[in-house]
């Protein structure tokens, strides 16, 4: 399933960075790299700092633009430094995993691309991309090494395929889930805010900031779908409560 | 906030990776790095991979034992491979994170501490750790480099502290608030169950594996104080809803 993630580094410049993404990557358990115009690669430099991963320096493919490093892909997500002049719906690594895994199990190609090291993605390139990914960082020291921003996303995908197989995991012999989508994640909102309201919780007329809140709650916890089936179960009961419904009490 | 937490590593043969690890502390907000008998430092090499963090560099302790680089610390996490042969509360980076930045707020020092290159820590090193931390990773290729596994626990402290923030500030003017305690998310899991078998959503002569999928969903979502508020304040409207108690319905 993270063979579907491809990594795209955009006019690369220091070949020991390559070697670094590549380790990154086989660390976490990605595959395929992709190279738009490298400035020197093939490299010793980036075989010592690869330091093992050199099977994907090896199988790296060369390509001459980003359009042709992206064929194939239905979901492009680009490291970008965060900018308010060019509004772009933004993820953090967290979301961008999330996002990621979820489109790639469903056998989709994903491309996470990352600029030069000292100028990112010009705008042209930011805009062929559907999500742009802000790393949180020091506002006095932002720039990570280009390495290091591959292991960071690279990780946050790793963990998000992790988080799918865990859930999985706690019933023995239950075949392995997606993650709730984003409509399902609406759908459960929804059906929350109905529920909170009938039992007397959330005054329609004085939401304050309540459903902003337990979005953000629920929103960073990548939901998979037997969690989705308990928390709109949970729902459900307790909506036959507040409607008076016979239930099965125990108190 | 941040600058409580340290770095320490152990025994670094290699001055670029100290470099490297300077760099990645510095890019997510952490200060202090602490050097248990490096092979090589001050160097050249640590100077350039450290690329504009020269004041950390500076700035860092060179101490000669790893206990002199825990003086002051009340909680201290060790980077380990998974290791069944020696048992240790784990934790894996992001609930890393969320402890660190939990203690950290309460005005305490805490320690990360790194490694060899190769040899990791020794099992005696190990046992001075509170907790061990493991970077998950392809088992076929499970060896981080250094300055790669201090960035992804740097980026975790970070986003830990940063979700604090954020859930503080989703109500302007609120002040900033801790991150739910272990005690706290325990006494949220016996009201959750208890609420769960109240509206007979939970059977306990067959609970199955209700209640540990849910820990494990709350358990990685970093859960704030009002975030626990909120939902706690639920839990005990559905109660009384269930015990057939006036609440203000508006279904």
């Amino acid at each position: 399933m993270l063979q579907n993630i491809r990594v795209v580094l955009v006019n690369t410049s220091h070949p020991g960075n390559i070697g670094g993404a590549a380790r990154a990557m086989k660390n976490m358990g990605l595959s395929r790299l992709v190279l738009v115009q490298p400035r020197d690669f093939p490299s010793e430099q980036a075989s010592a700092r690869a330091s093992g991963a050199d099977d994907l320096l090896a199988g790296a493919e060369v390509v001459d633009s980003l359009e042709a490093a992206l064929v194939g892909c239905t979901l492009v997500l680009g490291t970008s430094a965060r900018d308010r002049s060019l509004p772009w719906p933004m993820l953090d690594p967290r979301e961008c995993g999330v996002k990621a895994v979820e489109h790639a199990r469903g056998g989709e190609q994903i491309a996470l691309v990352f600029g030069r090291e000292h100028a990112g993605l010009t705008n042209d390139e930011l805009q062929r991309c559907h999500f742009h990914v802000h790393i949180p960082s020091n506002p006095d020291f932002s720039s990570l090494n280009l390495a290091a921003a591959v292991q960071v996303l690279a990780y946050e995908a790793r963990s998000a395929w992790l988080a799918v197989q865990d859930g999985a995991r706690v019933e023995v012999g239950e075949a392995s889930e997606p993650l709730a989508t984003m409509d399902e994640m609406e759908r459960f909102y929804d059906h929350l805010e109905q529920t909170l309201v009938q039992i007397g919780f959330l005054d329609p007329a004085k939401p304050k900031h309540l459903m902003a809140r337990l979005r953000r709650l629920y929103g960073r916890s990548a939901v998979n779908h037997s969690e989705m089936s308990i928390l709109r179960g949970i729902l459900t009961e307790t909506q036959k409560v507040a409607r008076g419904e016979p239930h099965k009490r125990k108190d």
